[in-house]
């Protein structure tokens, strides 16, 4: 689902990985994850994406938000799972939204 | 292929975006714009997926360096094309990269 425009300024981490051949229980805990951090303060939407690559990004009111989802200790526990588990390799990045615009047919 | 890490702070063009049924011409299009993407000055990097919705984000030097992209003649004839065939809807949002780490197996 696309998430529709929101007025910047707000803030993004884009999730970019390449999963490992042991994608076992992955699908399962990505939805998982996804409906939790739906429930965080702060969180604005979510778009993901899989082909090649996969690439997730999650929108926020604040960079304290972003922080808190990271320490959130059900989403620390799957993230060392990721590590050693799932994920071969991956590049976060947080971002400032400074200009938003859509199009809409 | 994921975009390896790169010190911040830099800027990122997040295109997220759900076809319409024609899709004629759309892949090639999309394949050569990337490559014109990546001649252009102030060009970093570009990450792509597609399933349910198509997610690209490319990652350039400077605002500037996006907004001469964004005017580029051939891209700007793509984006029109884009808008009258190819896209039902799109969100296109432009962030700074404050901050960006990775882990590889």
């Amino acid at each position: 689902m696309l998430v529709d425009h929101i007025a910047p300024p707000y803030y993004a981490v884009i999730f970019s990985s390449l999963l490992s051949e042991d994608t076992e229980g992955y699908a399962e805990t990505a939805d998982r994850m996804e409906q939790l951090a739906k429930q965080q303060k702060g969180f604005l939407g979510i778009e993901s994406a899989r082909s090649e690559i996969g690439i997730t990004v999650s929108y926020w009111e604040s960079l304290e938000a972003i922080t808190a989802w990271k320490n959130n200790v059900a989403h620390s526990e799957v993230q060392k799972l990721g590590k050693e588990k799932w994920y071969q390799k991956y590049q976060l990045r947080i971002c400032k939204i400074e200009r938003a615009y859509g199009f809409e047919k």
